[in-house]
């Protein structure tokens, strides 16, 4: 393909003398003759020098004579787009419906709906145009799906979920098992029936072996767009709003709701029934238990605003040296024989339980 | 139904003149007209003044003139009695072996088992009586199940795992996978044979997508009527006792013992061989390194006893100001000139490795 | 088996005046007569005296009249040996093609593999000699297994992926799961493709409902002899060197490279584009945020070097002790009133927003 058609599909602008031939397309460190690449992060530009790509995608402010350009103000996205060019989406299954499925009469199948081996699709479901169901995938009773769907193998959509269009559903992905909700009795947990439903609107992807649970009464929400990576958990009642991204092994306890544009970065724990504003930016591992206003930036467990969180773990890297001066006053003020029988060693050595252990 | 009749149902004390028709059930804050719902914990108390619930399941210390009430110790339990009057339990697979099931010829069923399509049933397995395997399920090899247990879809039981009476399995959950235990011999790991097995006593309930593995030798066992939630790890020879509370996320390290009773919060962490007492509470996002006694509430990573983790949190929170206090104690005995000299600038800015990105 | 066979077996040496018979094999704790034990950590060899074991394996170091021993150096590996010789290996399925089963037509088959029920092969997918797919395994387009590898059930292995020779792979396990990484444009984020693969070499242990996502381009690999604990998030384009050893609920972000014999413990969290030399060792719960050196042992969220971190640790446990002294020191200074004027006791309850609550 040629550089000048590769600007003409990203909606860019060619910068270079020549119109180069383009066979392919990878990372900056990993290209090759006649690659095409990319620069979006400014201190990744020094690698420009180095790169053997025939080209690259950079943004209007990156200079570099003597390599092919294509300029665009998101090179990331209009890479984004070359790659979709060269590859084209594989698809687990085809159109049509595998001899060894298995489809409840009543279920409603759309225009080429694809249904894998194994796959199973129960009473009273939905699913719409072009949608695809991998192999040994479970579609619930009354299950509604729209179109454009691709739900991977060995996913369980439990009875009365609601998937919108295009949304992507990664391997051994639960969407809709019980709620945890108990009351004790008599020393004993009595399950709290757990009779709502959960709702993914439209263009959410949700990644492998992620667990959303039902709402107790009502609906568990994951707004439109909203992505969520591998391993994470959303219980009942949860309500998550637009465009928000949820990194892996995040848990969002009952309940609590997370507005638009909203990051979670990776072993993110929030308690139940908090308010997470729009925008808000939570640091990775961070524990919340606070409502949060739209826009903040928080960090650490129990998370605080970033920069109060940097600047406490600065202070507390270096609490060796501090104490040091606090003996110091300690000794020039009461001297010697007071500062030492104020150490408190038996303490410190009892206060020392981590261990470095793999299991 | 008539409120009089589920006063009686829960057994309960109707607190109002008419007798109202109840339609539904619904949380305070979504009830409508016709609805019943309750209130057990005292600070939602005020929302009564503006539902549109028709009546309410409220404790023997509520008063509310205006609004039908029913009075139970337990209103939380007594709601969940009436839920389960309006939602009859939905199950994933009716009685009678699906035609796409597998089920080895030797296998025992009872009466009204229930085996969905590409449900496993393997060689020497005993399924007791109205046991329910759905979809994509897997019955290894000499595995036992007692009476009334719900295997939600795509779920592993391993060969030789045990499970009691009333269990219910959700989707993804993986029982009696290998104990993760290699010797390591000229560098090289090789793996100790994990031989022993698990068992789950009656009345327990796993969520989706949890782990629990199988005993190296002898077994893991969950003790009757505890709890577990999503994505929770069990490590080989874990033992846990009756009617405890582990929430999402949780990894239990190998041979370490819980309780009876013992609630451990979201993402918590226990390493291996610990003891932990009955009643035991541990916070969210805690790592417990030592043995617990009884009751002890802890926090933190490492987890401290709560009063004393609280005051430390307290204390960190408010340390730029201490350090400061520090600075001004060392300017009034050494000067301003030494004050100067200590400060460790270097240190500080090199120290805050935090980035929040959201991968 | 006679004692004299089991010292010839590991390849140790018979400590013993008599020549017993083992019937079994168990943990010291649980030893009955008949049984073969071991002791290989130094603080368990008090055990020896209470044990009803009819001999153990021990290093050649421990001394113990009185029982039949059989030293080795390395008595951990040694027992290994003894248990596979007491229980042969159980494997989920037997060779051949389960009539259930569903496989391409263009797949290729090695000797005696064996394939469950419901399990999927997929075209162009090549399957080495005597390897084992159990059911409902899911075997995507043109992965490629080497031989004597064993898939528990419900596993899924994405398209291409490619694994070697006597890899296990736990049921619930994703491999090769889509990467998480998308563009933002005009406020939406649109997916870039993950066109890339995962590399799983020889003698690699994957645990249960484990996710490991395929590069965006070029390659995510998992090196030779690496163990993988369960509920371990493996992000694209992330490389593990060779026999190291990841714990459960580990989460590795996107690039980062993890060098040999390494040791990430439980619920460790590592951010992206990081580098971890060789040999590191990375203490339960810690979170990693910078490159780690050949050898490094780091304790803490943020990781510090183990002695560092846990001097910090017994200082923060002081903390409150620490606090009174200040201000001892304010009131021998500024008297006092000055000190009291001092005191921040709002900000100090306004900071413990822990809670203990289970959800």
């Amino acid at each position: 393909m040629k550089l000048s058609e590769i600007a003409r599909l990203v909606g860019g602008e060619l910068a270079a003398a020549g119109d180069l031939e383009i066979t392919g397309v990878a990372p900056i460190g990993q290209a090759g003759p006649g690659d095409l690449t990319f620069v979006a992060n400014p201190r990744y530009r020094p690698l420009l020098k180095s790169t053997k790509a025939a080209a690259a995608v950079v943004d209007n402010q990156t200079e570099f004579p003597g390599l092919a350009l294509v300029r665009h103000p998101n090179p990331y996205y209009a890479f984004l787009l070359v790659i979709r060019h060269f590859h084209p989406e594989e698809r687990p299954v085809a159109a049509g419906i595998h001899p060894q499925a298995f489809v409840a009469p009543d279920a409603l199948l759309g225009k080429e709906v694809g249904l894998g081996p194994f796959s199973v699709v129960e009473s009273g479901a939905k699913i719409g145009d072009r949608t695809l169901i991998a192999a040994g995938s479970y579609v619930g009773r009354e299950v509604e799906i729209g179109a454009d769907c691709l739900i991977y193998p060995n996913v369980t959509l439990r009875e009365r979920v609601w998937l919108g269009n295009r949304v992507v559903v990664h391997s051994g992905t639960v969407v809709g098992s019980d709620g945890f909700g108990y009351a004790k009795e008599k020393g004993v947990y009595h399950k709290i029936p757990q009779v709502g439903t959960v709702v993914i609107e439209d263009d959410v992807e949700l990644g492998a072996n992620v667990a959303i649970d039902r709402a107790t009464m009502g609906e568990t929400r994951i707004g439109k767009g909203t992505k969520i990576d591998n391993l994470v958990q959303i219980a009942h009642n949860v309500k998550i709003g637009e465009n928000s991204i949820i990194v892996s092994q995040v848990g969002i306890s009952g309940s609590t709701e997370v507005g638009k544009n909203v990051t979670l970065a990776g072993q993110v724990g929030l308690t139940g029934h908090l308010h997470i504003g729009d925008g808000v930016i939570v640091a990775a591992q961070s524990g919340v238990h606070r409502d949060l206003k739209p826009g903040q930036i928080v960090l650490g467990s129990p998370a605080r605003d970033l920069q109060k969180s940097k600047k406490i773990e600065a202070i507390i890297s270096n609490l060796p040296e501090y104490i040091e001066k606090l003996k110091k006053l300690e000794r020039a003020i009461f001297g010697n024989k007071h500062a030492e029988a104020s150490k408190t060693p038996a303490a410190i050595s009892s206060e020392t339980p981590e261990e470095v252990e793999a299991k």
